[in-house]
């Protein structure tokens, strides 16, 4: 599954391709550069959408206003150059708004909430899309901006005033917003703190108070809406007393009530513990304090299940004993701890400003991330071989999948949900799984341009072998989190669908092979995967990978090859995921998970040794897609020898499970590519073409 | 000539290659890690050094001291593990101390410096070395840290308290440090100013005061000074009265005098003004303050030549009347025009901290670099071909060089020091020349090992036959500013050298080929430069380039690779130079400087095309280095073209100067490649050598 966009700037053309960072759903601004509007392209929404459209003429009117909507740098509204009026999304420009039925009537929410606020003289209030975690992925309880707006998205702002509200979010929301908001709404097309800055400024008068929760906000966050509202004389206030959730009242979703448990011995962790707080992550809602002396377990512990009581008392007495404290109680306890002789090491990226307040500035000792997220994310030889062995039996379904996708789909028997529920079904069945790691997204032909694009039963498009089909899906299994995206065609793709796809292919294995010194940033070498695209023009606007879990959060920052990550490291696990999507038409990414290892280089190196990647997910790609003509020896060297993993790997697996069928399509699909193809490339590329009779000679002696 | 290095960590280590960034002689700490130690090498200087050691047996109590010395962490002095004492270094463990001739008695000038101090209740006293413009190269009268501690390397910070004194700088000048200071210093072998702070504040009491000039230091390095010192109860003072200045006196040099001239009307840019006020770089002391209505430039007016007041005058009245103000009246005039209604844009990486203090805070609109340094760093259509024609020239008489060098030092006719003098002369007879651009280097065997040594007169080593020879050289031409590298072996190179080389040719070409969209940052690209080193565990410890000016600094920021640099532009120039050095051995490095330009892809793109290089330096490789079985078909591609390029640009002016034997030397240097090199390394590679017969046909039919 893919990060979060990496393009900063022309925010309002599609970048098809992002996933909000936990925590960013409000972007800092990143280097020093203006930015901020870029230029709006009008193109219209391709996917799903297309299917709304009807056959009648576009009233005049309503062209006078879309073009008005363009000049205006798309903020509100949306052009629509096609001759079919749209009834999936808002009109607020006619009278009465038009709403389609997916609009949620927000009115009285926002009544309410702006009762709340002049009752605390606050003159604009900020709702954001995570929770006091910095959570990707939320509970149903705390999804505050869903609620008062309508919108869905995983990503957004809210600003509330007296009189006006507006929501920020990024392109890949668009559409869904203006499914989704009524006319209470303003849709801004960007994702800048600095841009909501504006806004409020514009808003509010000087001496006017900005107010926002501060549990739901990072330490930067905070620091980055300062300094947007810096010089304009309005305060910004946090305030514990979280409004939003004052006039949800007791229509809000409880607390989690379910199990906290342990895991099992051969499944390690720091406190062993797993939750089901929020979907598809294992989590629980808990804060920790670890001293010198002591490790205090913030947690609702009537929640914890006896075994796992017993796993955290076994430490007891000693350094290893976990005190178990409310989870309500962690301001309290941090601001009485804080009166001691105590310097606090904390994160600035993952710590809300609610608690980094609490201490004071000479006892703080500030870094981007925490060190335990930093100890987390280099995994122990035996995470690593936990996360290995997941691997291979993820491998397995996916390829029970493949295989009952080129049996299926021929007949027409498949549509982008069932192939979604089959594939979830089939990880199900292995062992050890506790069900997807995200959402699967399961896109064909068009739909695949939009990069986290997942299908609804009842409207999904059938998958056809006139059509590519991406899939981007991973497992939750106690021994590890998985994530693979594979893209397939069963009939006869177009020339620049193959050369993109073989393109995307080669940007993989580029950056797979790569030897590299130790401590390289990520974001360094990330463009080695972009190469053999950006050489024809091509590209893709997501970011190349992300770090990820055993048994806990696919994307697990700050692992990764985003600017904000930490250097690469032996032991790291991230995915590595070039794509290439033409809106509209199709999109191709091609993804596999990676370990961080140590190279062996020809030449001796000094202290700190080269490393390289080995490649965990185990699926082969399609042959139907890869131009071999293309690639060049060192491709095609790599592509054997990872089959040959493949099948050293997950052969014997296939057979333990007897699924003789799936066997023998793997054994099909990683034949070794002929090396001799390079050297036929080699030749083609010299002109040579003519000299057949002397090429067959020498390619007869390659096989030979 | 490369940039500053790019290695934040292990300081200790010879890092070889860097040349610090102008006000970078104290390094901002890079991103959130600890840091700031480093693992301490005890390997034996290299390089000139070598020969000052004598033969006798090092004493036994030379050998404790050493060992001690290394145990402290290399804080002061240098182990020693030959059995040769060297008389090179101090000795400042011995009693009394020893000191070699070329060290600087500062007695005196602490003591006066100490007084001045106490009279102004000053606990420490930092002294930078640049100047109030953050200049890479300073005027002497600037040598401020210099003069105090007798060290003239080019980057290091000094600070005095009440009785201990100590120098900061980079590994590059660890030796050089060890031969000019007298043992009131203590040599810090790291630059970060977290371990300035941390210095300071165990020796200056809490309520203490630290000072510096705030007109030496720019606005990022304070705000590092702040943060250092942050709850340490010690203050940051910053006074305009410069303390050194103060005792320096009347032995202080003069403020130049020269003429400031203006540029003839072919060569064009802001002021078109020069200056001869820093060696190498033709520029003069001035600001300029830039509004709405006025354009005012504070400079000594009484050293404009008549033509440059003309030219001043000549937008009179009007918008681009350039009003002329005494250089002294800028701080005054500052503050007067930010009274007003006024908000003021200006750099924090470039401005000091002396103007940044007059601003009140509200009025300030801060940025990494002001808009007028990044307007100056794309250059207009006129300039690219200015520059480009300077770069014929220039290698014209780089070629001159290269043959010279060919016939004479088989000879035994040339040394380090009599090569750049060589080469200096020939470019001096170049039309438009203003002579080097830098200081030549001039690097033989083991002394291109460190990346910028440059010969001294009666210590050079001699070329040999034997050696590689490393020439990094620049020129200063009123149209134009070079900056080129080759590196060369006129008998037979190891197979090391050669792989060495080839793979740095490899890297040059592969970033000078690459093809990415706009706006890309040259960090993320620059590790195409390094992909064939690092492929068999090589590396070099250096950036890949820097900014070049018209007729201005050879580092011209924020263009180039580095961390800190703006995207890539069209219009933008800088250098690309991958390198590798074998410490005691040799040193390789291949530059060329290469101007951005839009690419013709493939795929049309979208609004904004995508980049290539343009290489504007016109020399070529050293055959006898390039082991050709390495290259790609695509790599000999590229060379064959760019062999083109040469021919048909630096021929017709090695013609129209006359030089028949350097134009018979470029036509058998740029003698294509056989591209069927590429196939028989093919070849080679799957493991075809032995069918010998088909091969060579096939070659036949290829060069046929």
């Amino acid at each position: 599954m893919p990060p979060r966009p990496t393009r900063a700037e022309a925010l309002c053309e599609e970048d098809n391709d992002p996933r909000s960072l936990p925590g960013a759903s409000a972007s800092l601004r990143p280097g020093g550069k203006g930015a901020g509007g870029g230029i709006c392209h009008s193109a219209a929404p391709n996917g799903p959408s297309a299917s709304y459209s009807a056959g009648t003429a576009m009233p005049p009117s309503r062209w006078t206003a879309a073009w008005l909507l363009l000049l205006q740098g798309c903020s509100v509204g949306r052009s629509q150059p096609a001759a079919s009026p749209r009834t999936d999304v808002r009109d607020c420009s006619v009278d009465p708004p038009y709403l389609p039925p997916t609009a949620t009537n927000t009115s009285a929410r926002l009544t309410a909430l702006r009762d709340a606020m002049r009752a605390h003289n606050i003159h604009a209030y900020i709702v954001p899309s995570t929770d006091a975690h910095m959570s990707e992925y939320i509970a149903e309880r705390d999804a505050r901006l869903g609620w008062l707006t309508g919108f869905t998205g995983s990503a957004g702002t809210g600003v509330v005033t007296e009189d006006r509200a507006a929501l920020w979010t990024d392109s890949r929301y668009w559409t869904q917003a203006e499914r989704q908001l009524d006319c209470n709404w303003e849709l801004q097309r960007t994702t800048w703190i600095e841009s909501i800055g504006t806004w409020i400024v514009e808003l509010v008068p000087a001496g006017g108070n900005v107010s926002l929760d501060p549990f739901l906000f990072s330490i930067d966050t905070w620091h980055s809406y300062q300094q947007a509202l810096q010089g304009s004389g309005i305060a910004l206030l946090p305030m514990e007393t979280n409004l939003v959730d004052q006039v949800w009242g007791n229509q809000r979703p409880p607390s989690p009530s379910s199990y906290i448990y342990s895991l099992p011995e051969e499944f390690t962790g720091l406190f062993n513990l797993r939750g089901d707080d929020i979907p598809y992550n294992p989590v629980f809602y808990s804060y920790t304090l670890l001293t010198a002396t002591n490790i205090s377990l913030f947690v609702d512990s009537a929640r914890l299940t006896a075994e796992a009581q017993q796993s955290l008392r076994s430490g007891c007495p000693g350094p290893l004993c976990v005190e178990l404290l409310d989870y309500g109680q962690v301001s309290a306890h941090l601001r009485h701890y804080a009166q001691g002789n105590a310097t606090i090491w904390l994160g600035t990226e993952y710590t809300t400003y609610g608690l980094y307040s609490i201490i004071p500035q000479e006892k703080l000792l500030e870094d981007s991330y925490s060190p335990v997220m930093l100890a987390k994310a280099v995994k122990n030889a035996k995470e690593q071989e936990l996360l290995r062995a997941a691997h291979v039996r993820d491998a397995v379904a996916v390829i029970q999948y493949l295989l009952w996708l080129e049996k299926m789909v021929p007949q027409g028997q498949v549509d982008e949900f069932s192939g979604a529920r089959h594939v979830d079904a089939l990880r199900w069945a292995q062992q050890h799984s506790r069900g997807p790691s995200f959402e699967s997204i399961s896109a064909s032909g068009l739909n695949a341009a939009l990069a986290h694009y997942s299908p609804a039963n009842g409207s999904s498009r059938q998958l056809s072998v006139d059509e590519m089909y991406l899939m981007d899906t991973g497992g939750q299994y106690l021994d590890g989190t998985t994530d693979i995206t594979r893209t397939v065609h069963w009939g006869t793709p177009t020339p620049l669908q193959k050369e993109a796809y073989t393109r995307v292919l080669m940007g993989n294995i580029d950056l797979s092979r790569l030897v590299f010194p130790s401590d390289t940033a990520g974001r360094t070498v990330e463009t080695f995967a972009r190469r053999a695209l950006w050489e024809v023009g091509l590209n893709y606007g997501h970011g190349t990978g992300h770090g990820i879990g055993n048994f806990l959060s696919v994307h697990e920052w700050p692992v990764g090859f985003q600017s904000n990550n930490v250097p690469l490291t032996a032991g790291m696990f991230t995915s590595i995921e070039p794509g290439y999507y033409r809106d509209g038409e199709f999109g191709i990414r091609i993804e596999d998970v990676v370990l961080v290892v140590e190279a062996q280089t020809k030449h001796p190196t000094g202290e700190k040794p080269f490393l390289t990647f080995e490649v965990v997910s185990l699926v082969p790609y399609d042959r139907n897609l890869i131009d071999v003509s293309l690639l060049s020896q060192e491709h095609i060297q790599y592509l054997n020898a990872y089959y040959e993993t493949i099948r050293a790997r997950v052969g014997p697996e296939l057979q333990r499970q007897q699924l003789e069928e799936e066997y023998r399509w793997l054994q099909r699909s990683t034949e070794p590519f002929p090396q001799s193809s390079a050297a036929s490339a080699t030749a083609a590329m010299l002109g040579m073409l003519a000299v057949t009779s002397l090429t067959s000679v020498l390619l007869a002696e390659l096989q030979a």
